[in-house]
C-alpha cells in the first residue's frame, strides 16, 4: 500500500519552486493589470460559515464543498469562489469607499471535483470587480481589463476571443413569447446547454416552452436587434482598439442564476479548452446577500490560474515570454568564491554588504573545493562569480556564461562594478 | 441575534484594501530579503492527510485543528505550519536539486485558537529553511537572514534581539548530571517555562531530576563554555556585522520537540511581546517524517504577519518606514477628465495606450460634471489629472497636490511629459 503521509491529496498542488516561479509570474501579471486600470487588492478569508454560500445560490447549496463542523460547533466552509465574502465584506464596510470600487482578489479556492487535466480540487482565482457602477461603459472597462490580460500574458490577436453576450436578450425574446419568470430562466438553463447537449434532448427541453430549436437557434445566430447596453459594450472596445478580440455570441448565458446583464466568456481561439475566463453583471447579488442593506449595481469577472496556465503552455509565443520571464529572474546574482579559507570573515562581511545594497548573493557554507565551489555557482544560477583570495580587496570577477575573467583593483567600488555587469 | 453571515468567522481576518496593502508590503519584504539569501520559493497545499501532522509531532496531534472528513471519506486537516508538508515535498523530490536547498514559503497556517490581540485562527507565516548543510554556518546564515529581514522592516539596532541557545548545551548538562533521555527531555521542558512559571512549581518539577532551581539558572545565566556550534555562529555574525543583534540566552530551547541544535527566537527589544519569530536546527525531523527515506540536517525558522505587524506598528521609525512605502504606491498615475463628451472614444483609446505602457490610469466611467471628476481623481489619490477637451491632442495636464496647470501641446509625447510628472 502507498503511504498516504507521503502524497498530498488527490487534486491538490505542491508548488516546486519552478512551479511556484509560474504561479508567481501569473499573480504578478493579475496584479499588474488590475494596476494599470487603477483595481486595488482585498482578500478575505479562505474559511466561512456555510450560510453565507447557501444565501448565495438562493439555497441551493453546491454539492463540491469542502464543508465541515469547526471546534466550536460552527457549519463552515472552504470557499468554493470569492464573490460571496465579497459581498459580505461590502455590507459591512462600503461606505467607507467612494463608488465605483474597482476592487481585486487572487485567492484560491475549494471544490470537491473529480480531478482531471484542467480540473484541480483548489485553484487560484484572479476575481476583478467593479461595484456601484451601472452604466455598460463599466462592462466595457471590465472586458478591456481582461483583453489586456490576456495581451499582456503574451496571447496575441487570434488566439483567444471574448464571447459576448446578454441576458437580457434572452428575457426580451421570452417576453416576446409570452414565457412567465420560470419559463425564462428555464430558457436561459437550455441555451447555455445548446452547445453541449444532443438535439433531441434539446428539442424536448424546448417543446413546454413552446420553443422549437430551430427558432431558438436562429434567434442565437441571426439576432433581431442587440440590446443597447451589447452596442455601448462593442463601440466602447472599438475606441479602444479591441473589437476584433470580442464576438457577440448569444449563446453564452452563464449557468449561474444571478447574472443580471452583459456576460462573456474568455476562450482559446479553436475553442478546444473550457472557458478561460467569465464573468458578467450581477445588479441584485449584493442586495440579496445583505438582505437589501447594499443595493449596488456591479459587474465581475474571474479567471483561473490552472486553465490559463494550460493555455499558456499550448500557445507558443505566450510560453516564451513567460519562459524569458522566469529566466530573467535569477535565484542569484553574485555566488563568492572562497580561494583562501582565512578570508573567511572578509568573504561574510561582503556578502553582508552587497546584499544590504539589494543583490541576491550565495556562497558555499563549507569549506569546499574550489572547482565545487564555482560548480554551485552555476547550480544557482549565478550570472557572477567573484574570487575571494589573499589579496582580497583585490579580487577576480568570472563571467559564468562566457568564462571570462575580469580583474577587481582594491580601489575600485565593488557594488557599482557589479552592477555593471547585471545591468541593474 | 447578529446575522452570522455578514461577518467573517471568529479569529478570521479581512484584508480591506489598506490592509491588503499592508499584508503585501510584508510579503514583498519576506521576498526581498529571501531573494538577497538566494532563496527560492515554494508552496504546498493548505489541506494534507491528518496522519501528516500526526507522523510530524511523533503520534500527539494539537487540540487546535481544524480537522475534519472531506467527500470522500479521508480524515483531513488544515495545515497548522508548513514544515511537515515540506517534508513530504523533499521526500518525494530532493533527489532532483543540488544541497544546499535554500527554500522558503509564505503560507497561510490554521489553528483553532481562542482570538485575541497577536492571536489569530489564520495567520501567514514565511517559513525559511536551509537543508543539506549540517555545519553552523548554515545556522548563522540563517540568523543573519532574520537579522536583514528585520532591518529591512525598517527595525534598528536595540528595538529587537536575536536570543541564542543551543539544545546541545542541555543534552551536555543532562549528561553531566547522569540523567537518562526521558529526563534529559523533561528538563528541557522545564527550562523552557522558567521565564513564565512560579518558582515552587519549578522547584517541585525539578526535583525528580535530584537538581535545584539554583543550579539550572545558574547554568543559564553563567555557562561554564558555550558549545563549539554558538562560537561559530557568534563569530560568523561578527564578521557580518550583526553580533550586537544577538544574546546568549540559554533559557530558550523551543517546545517543540524536533529540534536538535541551535535555536533562536526574535523579541521586541523589551520582551514584552510573545516571540516575533523562531527557528533552530532540525537534523533528524525529515529522516523520521520520511521513515529514513531523506536524512537531511536542516535548519529553519518561521515569523507570523500578525505579531510582526503588531510590532512594526508599536515602533515608530518602521511604522514611518512602512507608511512611507505605501503611501508611494498610488492606486492611480493618472485621471482623465472629459471636458468635452463628444471627445469620449479619444478618452477611451488614450486611456487603453497608456495603460500599455504601464501607466495606472482611470477616469469616470458615466458622464459627469467637471468638478466631480477632480473630485474622483483626488479619491484614486491621482497625482496627475489630464482634461481632454474639444482641442485635445491639446489638453491641460492638473497637479493635484499643487493645482498647477500645464498646457500640453498637440505635437509632444503624452507619455514620456507624463512619466517627467511622474518620475517614473
Amino acid at each position: 500500500m502507498a503511504k498516504p503521509t507521503f502524497q498530498s491529496l488527490p487534486g491538490f498542488r505542491d508548488f516546486r519552486p519552478e512551479d511556484c516561479a509560474v504561479r508567481n509570474y501569473l499573480f504578478a501579471k493579475f496584479r499588474e493589470v488590475a494596476r494599470r486600470y487603477g483595481f486595488l487588492e482585498y482578500e478575505t478569508p479562505l474559511v466561512e460559515a456555510t450560510e453565507l454560500y447557501l444565501k448565495k445560490s438562493g439555497g441551493e447549496l453546491g454539492t463540491q464543498l469542502f464543508r465541515f463542523e469547526d471546534q466550536g460547533g460552527r457549519d463552515v466552509t472552504l470557499r468554493p469562489e470569492v464573490t460571496a465574502s465579497l459581498g459580505r465584506l461590502l455590507t459591512a464596510c462600503q461606505r467607507d469607499y467612494p463608488k465605483p470600487l474597482r476592487w481585486f482578489e487572487i485567492g484560491q479556492c475549494f471544490r470537491y471535483e473529480k480531478p482531471q487535466a484542467g480540473r484541480t480540487r483548489e485553484f487560484y482565482q484572479f476575481n476583478v470587480d467593479l461595484i456601484g457602477e451601472p452604466s455598460a461603459a463599466a462592462d466595457a472597462e471590465l472586458i478591456a481589463l481582461s483583453i489586456e490580460l490576456m495581451r499582456e500574458l503574451g496571447f496575441q490577436k487570434g488566439d483567444f476571443v471574448i464571447r459576448l453576450s446578454d441576458r437580457n436578450y434572452w428575457q426580451k425574446y421570452a417576453d416576446s413569447k409570452g414565457l412567465s419568470q420560470a419559463q425564462a430562466a428555464e430558457l436561459l438553463q437550455i441555451v447555455d446547454k445548446i452547445e453541449r447537449e444532443k438535439e433531441e434532448k434539446l428539442t424536448a427541453s424546448l417543446a413546454p416552452l413552446g420553443l422549437t430549436l430551430a427558432e431558438v437557434q436562429e434567434a442565437i445566430q441571426s439576432p433581431s436587434a442587440l440590446s443597447e447596453n451589447l452596442n455601448t459594450v462593442l463601440s466602447n472596445l472599438e475606441a479602444r482598439g479591441m473589437r476584433d478580440d470580442v464576438e457577440i455570441d448569444l449563446s453564452i448565458v452563464r449557468g449561474l442564476a444571478y447574472y443580471t446583464g452583459v456576460v462573456f466568456e474568455i476562450f482559446d481561439a479553436k475553442k478546444s479548452m473550457r472557458a478561460v475566463a467569465g464573468g458578467g453583471r450581477y445588479d441584485s447579488l449584493l442586495s440579496s446577500l445583505s438582505d437589501g442593506k447594499v443595493d449596488l449595481p456591479a459587474v465581475g469577472f474571474a479567471i483561473g490560474d490552472v486553465v490559463i496556465r494550460d493555455l499558456i503552455e499550448k500557445t507558443p509565443h505566450a510560453l516564451e515570454k513567460m519562459q524569458t520571464s522566469l529566466a530573467a529572474e535569477s535565484a542569484c546574482d553574485l555566488f563568492l568564491v572562497l580561494a583562501d579559507p582565512s578570508q573567511e570573515a572578509k568573504l561574510l562581511a561582503l556578502a553582508s554588504e552587497l546584499r544590504q545594497s539589494g543583490l541576491a548573493v550565495s556562497y558555499s557554507l563549507s569549506a569546499t573545493k574550489f572547482a565545487k565551489q564555482f560548480k554551485a555557482a552555476e547550480q544557482a544560477k549565478a550570472p557572477l562569480a567573484l574570487v575571494i583570495g589573499s589579496e582580497f580587496p583585490e579580487a577576480s570577477l568570472k563571467l559564468i556564461a562566457t568564462r571570462e575573467e575580469v580583474k577587481i583593483t582594491a580601489d575600485e567600488k565593488l557594488y557599482t562594478t557589479l552592477s555593471q555587469y547585471l545591468k541593474k
